[in-house]
C-alpha cells in the first residue's frame, strides 16, 4: 500500500536509503526450480553502478548484493528472496546544502511536507540508488524467462536522436559504448555531447527505447492491468522518468485506421507493427517496443536559488559527484523493470483458464 | 488480480461486456458520507454516451445507471456502492464478421489466444463500452474531491495540433463545442477534419490534455506507486491509448537540467512547471497536467483483409455504427480515471504519519 | 481494502444491504471454459434461503441471481461475472425499534459510531443476507473444483453434540433433515430443541462440521497465508462465527506429541489425521476437516433493555421473522466459503514452480 | 500473493529460512514519526528467544536485529523499514535423519511435494524461526499503538487448564515464570508437567489467550475482513495453532440469545462481554479478548517410523535442541501478530469517512 512493492505474484518489495546502512528487498513469489547464474545478476549491477565510464557519476559504489533466503544449492526454493547491499560509502559529508534548503526539482520539499521530515542524506528514499534493488531482482526475473529477449539502449540524449527503426539496428553495439546508444556514430557524438555538458556543471535528458522479443502470446490482463498500462507504470515508477509511449505512440495519433491497422499474416503475426506487440492490452506475439521519456538530472553544479524549510530565499551551489545524464546508467533498470513485468504477467496468465 | 479492479483504498471492480445483459461495477471503500449529486453523474454518462454529436457513433444506448447498494438517505454509507448499467440496445446482428475471422488491431484474436474462445458481440470485454463503469465511479470520486478541479480537452486529432499551453486556454469553451477542443476555432478545424474521415469510412487518432488545479500537496507514494506512474497507468488503461505524458514529458529529454529545474517561491509554490505539478512522485502543489495519445479506432467502414481462426486469408467489410474518432468521448474517460486516482491517493495519504 | 472482497485470484467482491435494491457481486479471475450448471447454483441458494422448513425464518425471499456478465454460450469467459439478487420483499416496514435504539449484540452501535450512521433497514451491511451472494460464487467455485468434495453439516445446536467422528457418518442423511445434522436421531432432537427455542422467542447457537475430501496436495502457502488460516478467516468472516478449529483442533492442545503426530504410509499418506489435512500450512492429501463455531443470534423475540442514540435506556420488543438457530441455513455458506479459498489457493498453486 | 507478506497498510514481508544466512522482513506503511525504542524491541525478541529458561529449547541464538532503513535520527521515516536478523549458530551439522526421509506431522513432505525439494536444514522456511521478524514488526507496531495495552499469557499446558476469566488474573505475574502463566501456582505445576513431558523426550500443547485493552471503537472492516476474521487468519498462521476462538467462543455455541446478549449502560459500554469487544466485525471499545489452541510440537526426542522419498518405511530418531512445549516462547508472537492487526486495522479506519 505504502508503494514500495511492485507486482501481484513475481513482487519485489524494496528498502533502503542513499545514505542508510544498506538497501535491498524481498522478492516473494519467485518460482521454484530456478538455476541462479549470481555472476550475471552482478553483471546487471555493474551496468548501473556508478564510475564504470568517464561520462556518469564518479561515485565509487561496488553494489554486491548478499543473498540471505529463498535459494538452495544454487536454486530458488519458492520461499521469499531476501537481499541488501551495503552502503560502503557513507563517509560523513557536508550536506548542510540538502538538511536546510529544498533543491528545485527533487523531492526533498514534497518529502518534508508528506511526512513531516525526511532523511536529507543523498536524497534518502528519492534517491535512484533505490533502483539497485530493482536490477537485482529484474535480473532474476530474466532467468525465469529464458526464452524472452528484453534489449533497452538510448536513442535520445538532448537534441541527438537516433531514428533508426530498432529493427534495422544492432543490438551488439550498445554496451560497446558508454552511452547504451546502439548506433555506434550516434553514440560517439552523444558521449561527446554528454562531456561537455558535464563541464558546464549542467545536465541533460534523454530517451531510452526497449524492445522485448519472444513474448508469448496472451500475457495481460484486461481491463485495469493491460500489459501495456503495467509496463508504463513500471517504467514512470523509475526515476525521473516524464513518459511512455508504445508501438506507435504519439505519432500514431496522426495516423488514420486504414494505415495504422496491422494487417495478420496466416500463422497470426502481422506485416507491420504499429500495435507494438500488444493488442487490447495483450501481447500477440510480436515484438513489444517503448520509448521511455527521461528528464535531466535536476542535480546541477551550478550555484541555484531557492528556499529554505522557513521559505527563506537562500543561494547555494550543487556539488558532489552525480550524473551529467541519466539514461546510460538507465538501460538496465529499463531492462529490469520490464523483466518484473513479464515474469509476473507470465505467472498471471497461468491462473486464467481451467 | 484479473485485472478488472483498480485503486487501493478507493476501488472500483468492474464488470460487463459490450452487448451482454448488463455492465457495472462496485465501488469498494469510497468513504461515508457524500452527498450524492445524481445529476452530475448522468451528466458525466451524457459527456460519454454515444449519439450525443454528429462526429461520434450514431449508435443509441441511454446509459442510465441504477444504483443497488452503498447509498442510503441521499449519502454513500461506506459500503460498497454496486451499480449497473442495463444493455438497451442488444439486438440481434449479423456479427459473422467478428465471429469467425479476426478485425485487424482488435482483441479478437489475442482473446481467443488467451481464453480459448471469447464473447464476440460488439468486441465483448474489450470493448470501450466498459469505460462507462468508470464513468460513473469517477463522477463519484470527483463528488468526494470537492476541492481539485480536473479538466480534460482535445488537444490534437491527426495532425491538428493545439499548440497553445493550458495556462493560456478558456476551459469554458470545452463542452461549447462537439469535439470538447478547447479553442473554438481549432475546434471547428478537427470537426471538420473528423466529418472528413467519417465520410472516407476511416478513423484518426488524438490526443487529449488533462488540468488537475488545488491538488493538495503530498499525494503519491514512493517508490512504485508515485502519483505520476498511477497516473500513467490509469491512462494506459483507457481503450486505444498508445502514450502519457506529464509536465515536460517527452519534450523536457531535450532540455538542460538549468532550464527544466522549476524555482521556488517563497511559498513553495513554483516560478515555472515543468515538473508538471509532481516531484519524486508526490505532487507539489502546482498544477497537474498530461498528455494521453489515442490510436486512431481499428474499425473502419472499409472492406479489409484478415485471416480466421484457421489462418486462412478471408475479406470482409467493417459495419456498423463507429466512432471516427474517440477522443471526443474520451474526454469524460480521462477525467474519470484521474479521479480515481486522486481519491485512492488522497485516502492512502491519510495513513503514513502518526 | 475496504473488506468487501476475499481471495486473490478468484476473488468475490460483494455489495448489497438486507434491504436495499439488490445485493449481488463480481467474481473476477474465475478461470474461463467451465460450463456452468446454473440449477446447481440455485441449489445452493436455496438452501440457505428463508423460509425452507419450519425452524428456519419465514421470511419469503426468492434470492433469484441473475447474471449479468463473463460467461457466453453457457461457459465462463475469464471475464468478471457480474450478478444480482434483486429484493422483492422491501416492504415499508416500521424500523423504529432499530432505528433509534441498538439492538444488543447486534452491529448497529459500532456502525453509527464508524461511519456516522447507518443503513438501518434489516440491519443493512450487516445482515448475513450478504450470504447469498457468497453461496452464488462457492457454487462456481464448487464446478471449477469438480474433483473435490466439499461436505458440511451440523455437529451441534445448544448442548447437542454429535460426538461421532465425521468418517463414521453418513453424509447422505445431511440434507434429509431441516437440521442438516449427519445423523437422523440427532437431527430429530435437535430441531425439536430449536422449536422449544423459537416457542421461547430465543435463539440458540451451534456448530458446523466440514471435510474436503480429495484434495490435491501442495495447496497453501506459507507463511502468513497457510491454508487453514485462510479457511479460518473465511469462516470468521461469515455472521455470528466465533470459533474455528481444524483437525485435532483446541482438543489437540492436551495430546503429547507422541500421540498427536501423524504416522506416514508409504504413499506419503497418513496412518491417523490429527494434522486434518494441512501440514505447514499446506495441503497434504489427506482429508480437511474442521469445525464453525455460531453464537446464538443476537435478535430475540423478547421485550429486552437497551439505549437509544443518545444514551437513554429504552425498552423494546423484539419482532419481524428471524431464524432461532442460525446452523441449517449457514451449512451451505461454510461450504461456499471452503469452496472459495480451495479455488484460489488451486490458481496460487499454479505459479510456485518453473 | 505468495504468502510472505500480512497486513493491507500495516504491512509487513518476511525471508528467511531457519539455517540460512539471515532471516528478516520489510516493514512498509508503518507511519512516520514514531520515536523508537529499541530497547523494547530487543525485549520482545528476547521473550521469544531460544535458550531463556529451563523449559524451553536451549539453542543459543542471540537473535540480534540490525535495521537497514526506514528510521533517521530515531524516529521512523515513513519508508519501508528492512532489517535481518543474522543466523550466528549455523554450524554444519548432521541433517541426514531430516534430509532423506519425511518427519511424521511435519512440512518437510508437503513441501516437497509442493516445490519439488526443500531447504532442510532446520526446517528451512517452515521452522518457527521465521515468527521472530514477526516479533521485531509487532514490537514496532506496539509502540505506534500507544494507548493500546495487549497482554497474552499461557491458560493451558497439556491438560493443566486456568479456567480464571481474564479479569480476575493479575497480568504482573506472568513475565515473573517461564510458563508465561497468568497464576503462580498454575504456572508452576505447568512447568513441573513441562519438565516431565521433556524427560519424556516427548512435547505438549497447549493454548494461549491474549487480551487487548483500550482498542478504540470502529475497527474492522466489513464484510470479509472482520476485525476478528484478521486476527483469526493471524493467530492460525502462527506455527502449530489449531484453534481459534474469540469472546464466548466455541462455549457460546450452548447459549441461548437471551443470555448471551450484552447488555448497553448508557455510555455505549457493555454490562457483559461474550461479544469479546467486537460486534458485526467491529470493535465496539470493550476488551477483546480470544483464545489460541497450539498443537503439540512435531518433534520427539524418541525414535520413530516414517518413510523417505522412494515411500520406503525407515526407523529413525528425533535429535537435537527444541521446545518440549511450544506455548511460552509463543506469547510474544501472540501478542505481535495482534499488534500488527490492530496497527493494520487503524490505519484503514482513517480512510473510511469523508
Amino acid at each position: 500500500m505504502a508503494g514500495n512493492s511492485f507486482g501481484n505474484l513475481f513482487k519485489l518489495t524494496t528498502f533502503g536509503e542513499s545514505h542508510g546502512r544498506a538497501l535491498g528487498g524481498v522478492i516473494d513469489g519467485c518460482p521454484a526450480g530456478i538455476e541462479l547464474d549470481f555472476d550475471a545478476i552482478q553483471r546487471e549491477l555493474d551496468r548501473r553502478k556508478p564510475g564504470q565510464s568517464a561520462i556518469v557519476t564518479q561515485r565509487k559504489e561496488p553494489d554486491a548484493v548478499e543473498f540471505y533466503s529463498g535459494i538452495f544449492e544454487g536454486k530458488t526454493t519458492g520461499t521469499p528472496i531476501g537481499f541488501a547491499i551495503h552502503n560502503t560509502n557513507q563517509k560523513s559529508k557536508d550536506y548542510s546544502h540538502i538538511k536546510d534548503s529544498y533543491r528545485p526539482s527533487h523531492a526533498d520539499y514534497v518529502y518534508d511536507q508528506k511526512y513531516g521530515f525526511r532523511d536529507y542524506r543523498g536524497g534518502g528514499r528519492s534517491s535512484a540508488r533505490e533502483t539497485a534493488s530493482r536490477v537485482v531482482a529484474g535480473a532474476i526475473a530474466k532467468q525465469f524467462l529464458k526464452e524472452i529477449k528484453i534489449t533497452a539502449y538510448v536513442s535520445a540524449v538532448g537534441d541527438l536522436k537516433l531514428d533508426t527503426p530498432y529493427t534495422e539496428l544492432n543490438f551488439s553495439e550498445i554496451e560497446k559504448n558508454p552511452v547504451r546508444c546502439a548506433d555506434a556514430q550516434m553514440a560517439a557524438q552523444m558521449e561527446s555531447y554528454i562531456k561537455d555538458i558535464r563541464k558546464q556543471g549542467d545536465t541533460v535528458g534523454g530517451v531510452i527505447t526497449c524492445v522485448a522479443e519472444n513474448v508469448p502470446i496472451g500475457l495481460g490482463e484486461p481491463v485495469f492491468d493491460k500489459l501495456h498500462a503495467e509496463i508504463g507504470k513500471a517504467m514512470l515508477s523509475i526515476n525521473a522518468v516524464k513518459g511512455f509511449e508504445y508501438g506507435s505512440g504519439f505519432a500514431g495519433c496522426a495516423m488514420k485506421g486504414s494505415e495504422h491497422n496491422d494487417q495478420y499474416n496466416s500463422d497470426g503475426t502481422t506485416k507491420t507493427n504499429y500495435s507494438g506487440g500488444i493488442q487490447g492490452g495483450i501481447s500477440n506475439g510480436m515484438d513489444i517496443y517503448f520509448n521511455v521519456a527521461f528528464k535531466p538530472v535536476a542535480t546541477i553544479i551550478q550555484p541555484y536559488e531557492t528556499i529554505d524549510k522557513e521559505g527563506n530565499p537562500v543561494t547555494t551551489q550543487g556539488k558532489g559527484r552525480h550524473d551529467p545524464c541519466v539514461v546510460p546508467r538507465a538501460v538496465p533498470i529499463v531492462e529490469a523493470m520490464m523483466a518484473l513485468v513479464l515474469a509476473d504477467y507470465t505467472l498471471l496468465n497461468r491462473t486464467i483458464k481451467i
